[in-house]
């Protein structure tokens, strides 16, 4: 079992720290990948904390990993050494139900096995996450990185990306659609770009005119402010879809406003109960209140190669390993633009 | 100004009692249609006793209205006196904004004239339904009733029909889909046989096995009780679309739990806040809460000839103009089998 040097946490109330892991021999179906590169999401604070209560230690996290194919098993047939791959936030699932053969590996109906916290289906040894040197990974869930994506900016991808492409193009959105996305961060900002390299006509919601004026850089057609009151009432009935990218718990009554009918509001970021809203708001017009999180594995491979047709790459402030106590915090306060990105050089 | 026989409401707090109101003369585009018969629909009940804020007196209720043509107006081409017409819930509109143009009418973006309780939108005298021996309607927003339906039997179509009917044709229920109605009242028992003429397997999930039993015999392949948590469990994802026609406020929650990936649950039935639920019931899943009212016109005549191809009617029990009060009463403790009509010809 070969030791790989990580980053993780031993306990909820642990900052993270150098840690040796270890990563099993290839299988026959294995691809081993040396990591270049990882994105840093807020699920990696919140499993590290132990918020949503099902997190084992030590824990390694990431799961928006770049990198090159270092080996591979004897029955791989798509990848070899050199390779330029990603791993996202699956790397098994059961392969077998409806939702695994139609591509949905995240919705499969014995449950994924996840980049990291979760156990390996074969072994049961514990799963560790990208914030370290290397990986082994079944091929079905390694995805082909195309040669023009900067390696270091497209990590972010893998769940900040398929996490916003993935509602985007499930509720079709396309030329002629007037898209809103609602808060400018890791996923509002991919929101931003990929509404709008789908054609859509694409206005930033926020409440912040500075990061309104941000959007606008990015993409962004339009800003409406939040906050001002005649300008959400003049927006009234003028939206066919809403990607909501609010992290906390919101009211989404003055956002289902702004749905013009058969529109749809598409939480993204908020895990949390819904604060009540008037079924009525639904109702007049066939409305809907959704939420979407990652996309399959087909479907994350189809958002990367958009990527490189596109030009479409998340805005990343890249750190070193050492600094990634510091940017938790960061995070915390929103005070990122957009996504942070390790340098695993640096570890 | 034809005086007219009718029963309404003369203050929020009176019973229903004899009126006599005023039926315009005919414009150049009006059909004045005799009445034969009106649905009691659990609106009239809400507005007579101004549950929702904005009755005005006296109230004249109903919008399930079938009936002949007495007379046309002399621009009118598409009837002509002894025609079988309907009416249901809309009796104008702006007629020039988008939704009016796609015949949503019912969407309007200047707000609908209602069939009561609304103001006509040329003399602004006020509207009302169909409890009444005749009505004067404005030719685009009169139906056409397919000789082969019953004209008793057909007049819930033209609210409880059309209520459930637009949600399933707009999520694109049909062969192959898995299809729970929530709850067996005048909107589930008219979602049971829709479902069912459309193509889709049909559960009845309701917490009274004798419903049940009920439900079986208008068409539901199975029967899911509520009440019967390892029923619920065994069921956890396994419906594309539940038409949840429960008319008070509850909870959601237990019915997220049986849709499976990208399904959506539709609220036809209750008008109130929603009860708090959990983000993560549709993140999981792609999964939606959908609302869905009364269809427009075109959708509403296309009901009527699917009603007419497929042979589905209401099930409904038949009273006298002078019923009405004990009818009130009786469907406020859900004591209807399905839907109550008043036979005009009591009046």
């Amino acid at each position: 079992m070969p030791a790989t040097a990580a980053w993780g946490a031993t306990a909820s109330d642990s900052a993270l720290e150098p840690l040796t892991i270890e990563r099993r021999d290839l299988r026959d179906e294995d691809v081993a990948i040396d990591i270049a590169y990882c994105g840093v999401c807020h699920s990696d604070l919140h499993v590290a904390r132990n918020d949503w209560g099902r997190s084992t230690y030590p824990f390694v996290p990431g799961h928006e990993i770049t990198g090159t194919v270092r080996a591979v098993g004897k029955g791989v047939t798509r990848f070899k050494p050199g390779d330029r791959v990603a791993i996202g936030t699956v790397v098994d699932s059961c392969r077998k139900c409806d939702s695994c053969d139609d591509g949905e590996e995240n919705y499969c109906r014995e449950g994924v096995t996840g980049t990291y916290n979760a156990k390996d289906r074969i072994d049961g040894s514990p799963t560790y996450g990208g914030y370290s040197a290397s990986i082994v990974v079944a091929e079905p869930y390694v995805l082909r990185l195309p040669d023009s994506l900067d390696m270091a900016a497209a990590a972010p991808l893998l769940c900040a990306g398929i996490t916003t492409y993935s509602p985007l193009r499930n509720w079709k959105v396309g030329p002629g659609s007037r898209v809103g996305v609602i808060g400018l961060g890791g996923l509002g900002h991919m929101g931003v770009k990929f509404a709008k390299a789908l054609g859509a006509e694409v206005t930033m919601i926020t409440t912040s005119p500075s990061k309104g004026a941000d959007a606008t850089r990015l993409g962004a057609d339009h800003v409406l402010l939040s906050t001002d009151r005649a300008a959400m009432k003049a927006a009234t009935r003028s939206f066919d879809f809403l990607l909501d990218t609010i992290p906390v718990q919101h009211d989404v009554t003055p956002y289902l406003m702004l749905l013009d009918r058969k529109g749809t509001l598409c939480l993204v970021g908020m895990i949390d109960m819904m604060a009540p809203f008037h079924s009525g708001l639904l109702l007049g017009g066939q409305k809907a209140v959704a939420g979407s999180g990652v996309g399959g594995i087909a479907q994350t491979q189809e958002m990367l190669d958009f990527c490189a047709e596109h030009g479409v790459l998340p805005e990343v402030e890249m750190i070193r390993m050492g600094e990634i106590n510091q940017a938790f915090e960061r995070m915390e306060k929103a005070d990122v633009k957009y996504r942070f990105v390790i340098d695993m050089a640096s570890l």
